[in-house]
């Protein structure tokens, strides 16, 4: 559990109209074996297809109710459909979610072999994974929308092998029995058998990595989502526009790639991703310079199909 | 008129399945400066911007109800609407037409900034335009479906410029008020004045250009749609398999490439293009051979975002 991967995927980095080499609002989480969508764009199979994947995807979730941010589920579970999936596929949302699905579905025509489960999530939401969560939180953009917080449960603190030994636990399946949490007895030398317990060998507990996708949105400075997002490995922040354009950022409810930065450098984000920069823009060199001015983590401005892998702390 | 360009760009050639390089259905046919669209999968809006065509698209037309030929009306529409069209754009295809537009338009949430129209066509309906018609033809794909027949109207004949001189008809305006079809009164060396028509200084009338599009379906040796499409220009022909695979292809309502070959030897067709071809193949030399069996015209396989240009004959 501990040694999990923990993937993103940019596979649609574009902001509302694609380009040539952008495509809509994609991103992938894979976590070990589970693979999660976040927001899913007009042509994410293709990406996946591009990115080699493959399509075994256990959950979709959804920002805001913008066609560029959901159109592609629509392509995604005919293919899927099409190789064979039966499980079904849960899809979460904002409200709206159960229209959305209901749409899907009657859009697709043809019956599909498995079924999707749409499902409303709201602020504070928390959706339990195998070893990590997904917390929603209210987004900014003038109209229902939720940003996603991936976190892995705590990591068992460090393990003192020496101090074990010393505790007369014999190396080998007890080591292992302690680490998962549990008593085991040792016995000591002159025969004296005793109870050792994790926390006799156990460091403390650390906390799982997190990665924060904030959808569309005006930046968010306070709020309780703080404190769920901070000391993120990786912030996945709209930048729309570069810092020329605030007033046209706050206009349409989006952000600049310097209020994308504040809103890292608020959370202690180690890692700042720029998305969603409009196809106006045919380089990122501005975004990242207006970035760096508020923010002094590292700062990427990724491409489609670009991939980053977080490690351990 | 006669001298209108006629463009057709292989926007999306793929089957069932899009790949890495191959989009779902899309077949974009200009003639002079109007445009449009033979089915529509997703991302057929990226495939244009690649194919530099811009959006200005003035009908499309769908094939039948499976989503690889359809489902990219939901983005382009997004789009067209982000870059302000208000012409309305009319959408044609067979029954569950109104449903689909209805569903693209829930979908979408957000108002669209102009109307899209639903239009049913039947086999044997003809929409006029300027200077060309489409008309739909049934297909066999063991559901409602249609083809697709774009015609050119008639052309005049040979204006015989030699022989209207020496009717009496002096170079200049009359030349063209012949061309266009009137009469003219012309004055002979004695003073005689006397009426030429046309018809004394036009050869016959001349065939515009015509291509043809299948959509999904086996190949029809017979019935009326021969006739219409008969001496097509370019007809553009599902080849889901090669020959090795004519049970495969009958069972699931699609064609292999030597039965394109035969449909296309049947209408007398100029130029075969092979599409639709199943992602399974990753070369296209067998069914260029399979189809050179039946057929003496040339043979085309193409790429995504390949353009064919068809001269007058």
């Amino acid at each position: 559990m501990a040694g999990e991967t923990l993937q993103v995927y940019f596979l649609g980095t574009a902001g509302a109209l694609p380009t040539t080499n952008k495509n809509p609002a994609c991103y992938m989480i894979r976590r070990g074996s589970d693979t999660l969508l976040f927001d899913c764009g007009e042509g994410a199979q293709q990406q996946m297809m591009r990115a080699r994947t493959g399509f075994t995807v256990d959950a979709v979730f959804i920002s805001h109710w913008h066609a560029d941010h959901y159109l592609g589920v629509c392509g995604l579970v005919q293919t899927m459909s099409f190789n064979g999936r039966e499980n079904p596929l849960t899809v979460y949302g904002p409200s709206w979610i159960y229209e959305f699905i209901d749409y899907v579905e009657k859009i697709s025509k043809t019956r599909l072999n498995f079924r999707i489960i749409p499902s409303e999530l709201r602020h504070g939401s928390v959706v339990p994974f195998d070893g990590y969560t997904v917390r929603a939180y209210s987004s900014d953009h003038g109209m229902p929308g939720l940003g996603y917080i991936l976190e892995e449960d705590m990591r068992p603190g460090k393990f003192d092998r020496e101090k074990a030994i010393e505790l007369g636990v014999r190396p080998g399946p007890l080591f292992g029995r302690l680490q998962r949490g549990e008593d085991v007895e040792a016995e000591l030398p002159d025969g004296e058998v005793r109870v050792v317990r994790p926390e006799d060998v156990m460091g403390p507990a650390r906390s799982g990595r997190k990665v924060v996708y904030s959808g569309d949105t005006r930046p968010q400075l306070d709020g309780e989502w703080i404190t769920w997002a901070r000391d993120a490995d990786l912030l996945i922040h709209d930048a729309t526009y570069d810092d020329s354009e605030r007033k046209r950022a706050a206009e349409v409810f989006h952000s600049t790639a310097g209020e994308a930065a504040e809103v890292a450098t608020a959370i202690s984000a180690r890692m700042l991703a720029l998305i969603h920069i409009s196809s106006r823009y045919t380089k990122t060199t501005t975004h990242i310079q207006d970035a760096e001015k508020y923010y002094g983590g590292t700062i990427i401005s990724p491409d489609d199909l670009d991939m980053t892998e977080l490690p351990f702390r």
